[in-house]
């Protein structure tokens, strides 16, 4: 069968660059997706350097001005890897031209931008690029949960610690104006999109937000408590000033049956404790997530040969062909981002306010527990 | 050099009165206390069970109302070991006396009663068993902060997760006349004690209370966020309902100089990371906290041959004696139980105002971060 | 009841004297064992040392010469903490006077001492210090093994790593009129019992010993490669030259249906793999054995809450006194004593002969696999 | 600066085909190798996989006899993964051709084939797939070997340990003419690499080596004792049958000033204990090689984004093409994979002779120690 073939456009030349293309240039070594990817043009800011990457990873054309790319007609998808200030303008262009559109996240600066972006985009697939979606312990524990393996859940813990903001050089990633937010919409985006997939819906929050470093102009921190729609007590946190953390975006949910533990530093293991077990044998287990047995592992390698940080893109993309050639909706795609950025936004407000928020509306007062 | 002679008496026979009566038992084996201890009355409900008690663990007399215990002349210092209700009226009859006390924690039902204990043994050498504290690993902690390997603190982060809640039968603990509260003063209050050792002053808290379980009138689990007088950032969870977790007492500190792990589950490692190594062999390095050189271990076994739960009543019952002979001040004593006690009040009144609370009076708005 | 009284003399005041003064001690405030235990007598060399034990730890009466108290009156019990070369004079005249004898490990300097002390202890009940048998996380191994859990054994792989021999002063563990080996008797000889209690006969060996240390006359460190009787294929190794190794005393036994995993250093944990999970969910729990389904551990705290290393001397003793009391065998006793040192004697005639040896006589040659 | 021509082609289309065709297309896309590697041609023994296969991974031209690719005058590269009784004749007839041979491990079936190799190609660069050097993780142990962080070594201690052979369906890895051995050349060649990388020459063996497969004909496991040339003990193993472990390839060394540890199962990490700490803060630390600041993680991701399996075949061409590039000679070559089958028959010969055996010739004695 002849394949489809689908030319993308990708915006941006950064360390984010470089795991998109890997990923568009192994999606079809491991997985069986159905198109023929073309990568058509690459986009940055300056032509030397663009035409360096492109010549590095396979890109066959080079522009300076995303402007003249969105609305190629030999473009049929669109990758966004830009400051977050970007995303909202670009993402909108490129949807208005018909394109199917892939952005990184977090998907925009605020709520109004990603509602704006999701109504314009209403009609074009698309894709935001929460990665660790596709972790396959990650996937195991989505499995895990849905198999009921967990039980009604009380408890529902996530931080994403790093450690590079204590002595880290200037960045756009430090500039309201590029990239919104800091650790919120960096780390704690995250976060809350794996909280989201994993727990539902989240129906309040408060919140610290907090800058340790007087000359920038983000959060270098932000706590959160939370009540989940499911009746679970949550609490988030995500900050670049955790000595000693490089990576650590982890969970732990606590429910009646059973109980799970990831840690992005050691992402190729889930942990599980079974409930049911008895107090004799029970135990957290490490399950290594390298079998065939394991969700997405059987494409790549046999088991305990692990997989790394790239592969969680390659996974992501797959997947969203798989749905494109189907039919499907993907998820996460602009809806879900949308989601993800009104919680964001209700954290920041409650972290104003000093006061319990909800996302996507005023404050919803509960009663206490 | 003669031993001075030091009565005790007991009140409470249950498995925290087994914890201290070994104490009692051990510590002169141990240590060089000075100290001449007399196990001399026991005091419980039942008159059958109290004899059998004391018959195990050596009591010379048995009691069946500690108000007959609390005044006896031949008793120098009175040990509580009962329900929280109980604590304020046994401890300032027994400070009324003249009477040494020794309390288990939480020091009170509210903080208006530790208030009342405060003043009741103003002239009284006074101790609460917030025994995590001499923790081996725990003093080592307090140590290595106090040499600066921390430095400037961003981020503590404590919890203290059990799960037996869960399928519990009934019992004092659950009710709201005898305990007081659940999770908060059962668990959280150790851990705010250790977060007030190493960290400082909690300035202000906001917080989730939860009952999981209908039929009990106590929280089930308590979240906070909590700013410290440090500036750093805090978080503090405690919950009988964490599947998984027996006995997670844990804390982490991330500072600019390195950061701090501990986890009462592996008691005897203190983990510790240190920013100044450079990134090449820079790690998390499990210090196993069984040597000589390590607070209070060399008391017991050649190093590599761990200590246990029971030895922490003991470390705590012999730095009380040493302060004792030499007329110190010992803590934790009866102020700081209530310094504790005043963070879990504004824990509470911030679950239930939704807001802000500060320790020891109104809620004291900051600016925000 | 009324209890039996049993009147104990303790040879030896080193630090095992203390760990089995502790348990004499305490023994009885854990467990049930139907007798009154005595402290009669502890015997050291000198006077004001022994006097100064004796006083801390409650023995009533003090000597200096063993050779006075293996047959005083009121004596029923003689232990043994002494070098390895007074185990066998020791223990074979308190036999011979008609004495229950517990011996500290390893049981004698060679086989021929231990075989002689099986015979003269013939009449009497006795027991050698192989206290590790009594970890609760071994007993659990020792219940899981029986159960079944692990299967038909394919390879059975003991450490006993310690780093203290790099730096170590003088000491009687290293002068062979004393002590007879090294790592061999002081660690391996614990390796050697484990296995055998968890794995069966040893069927033959071939082995290094090493003394890195010119001034030493002991081997620092041996290595084995062993034949099991059950078909398996064993590697035993111990050694006082592991940087970075406090207590390291492991095991891992790997099974067609389970594997099992040991450290001493994390005493309160056995790892166990599960073979007939599948593949999906299936990897090594940590099991936490605290709780009170596990073996012996209820009798001390509640669930989470560790015992240490002391307690498998205190456990050791119950057991034995619950034999004792119904007149059951217990284990270890001498016999097994002799068949870990028969092993023993084996692993230092492969060491000479640089050949394959087999315990308890001339070298057995086995088909090549 | 033009990029210069280097033409390849590759012998077999197993699961090494796959983490070799990866490899030739990520490395100048993480690499800048001076080379413009061209995939040429694959060959396998049927021609619709070998087609299927040579689309999949972008290989120009295909064929089904290797007699007829390793002389092609476009090839300027043969890279060979066949099953090791393939090795010699294919590597040779490519060595005799003048072209640039790579050969997966083991170099050969003995000792025998393996000189063969080395004398017909004296004349061309070679390279032999022993990966596992290229871990990051392993790169940094050499490193701070090298730097004399870890000191005089008492204990090189290795396990390869993997389960698959309890369940295993057939395979040429089970047959004897096509595989030469089992674990032996499949695992045990990887741990003997690894220990003459980090702790030099071994000087002689002793062995078991066992079949618990009554239908295979190789090893399924085998344990040996080691005597290193610079005065270590070491202990290697290597099983197929080790439940609970999918790819344990581990070691540890101790030496006077430090030790390390490694286990494939974590491989972004190294575990490194620093002697001359002092006791109060000395212990394990988790070195987490993931910062630039390792050996050649700095090409791939971010500290804290882990590199997976395929990575190590990267490196390990990425640090051939520079040799290449620069005249230098590179190692692992055909001289280093001879020393191992040297290693490897002196291992299969102890277990036969049942005695110590020296690589390379006839038993040497040597004094007991």
């Amino acid at each position: 069968m002849a394949k489809k073939k689908l030319n993308v456009a990708m915006i941006g030349i950064g360390f984010m660059g470089r795991a998109h293309s890997n990923a568009l240039l192994q999606v079809n070594r491991y997985f069986d997706t159905g198109f023929d990817l073309r990568m058509k043009v690459v986009c940055g800011r300056e032509l030397a350097r663009t035409e360096a990457f492109a010549a590095r990873w396979g890109w066959e054309d080079v522009a300076t001005h995303w402007e003249e790319v969105v609305g190629r007609k030999d473009v049929d998808a669109v990758d966004i890897v830009l400051p977050n200030a970007l995303h909202a303008p670009v993402a909108i262009a490129a949807a208005q031209a018909g394109k199917i559109v892939l952005c990184e996240k977090p998907l925009a600066m605020n709520a109004a931008e990603s509602r704006a972006m999701v109504e314009a985009a209403a009609k074009v697939p698309t894709l935001v690029w929460f990665n660790y979606r596709r972790v396959p312990a990650v996937l195991l524990a989505k499995k895990l949960i849905e198999e009921g393996r967990v039980g009604h859940v009380y408890h529902y813990r996530a931080k994403y610690l790093q450690s590079w903001g204590v002595e880290a050089p200037d960045s756009w990633r430090f500039r309201a104006s590029e990239a919104g937010s800091g650790a919120l919409g960096d780390l704690l985006a995250h976060s809350v999109d794996l909280a989201m997939l994993l727990n539902g819906d989240v129906q309040e929050v408060t919140s610290i937000q907090k800058t340790f470093s007087r000359e920038r102009e983000v959060d270098d921190a932000v706590a959160v408590l939370a009540r989940f729609a499911n009746g679970s007590v949550g609490t988030l946190e995500a900050t670049r000033f955790a000595s000693g953390r490089l990576n650590g975006n982890t969970f732990e949910i606590n429910g009646a049956k059973g109980a799970l533990r990831f840690d992005l530093e050691d992402m190729n293991v889930l942990e599980f404790f079974d409930n049911t077990e008895g107090p004799e044998t029970s135990g957290w287990r490490r399950i290594y997530v390298t079998d065939a047995a394991h969700p997405q592992v059987g494409k790549f390698w046999p088991p305990g040969h692990i997989v790394g940080y790239e592969h969680t893109f390659i996974i992501t993309l797959a997947e969203f062909l798989d749905a494109l050639a189907a039919g499907n909706e993907f998820h996460p795609n602009f809806e879900d981002g949308d989601r993800v950025q009104q919680v964001l936004d209700s954290v920041s407000r409650s972290a104003l306010a000093r006061a319990w928020q909800s996302p996507g509306g005023a404050p919803d007062p509960l009663p206490v527990d």
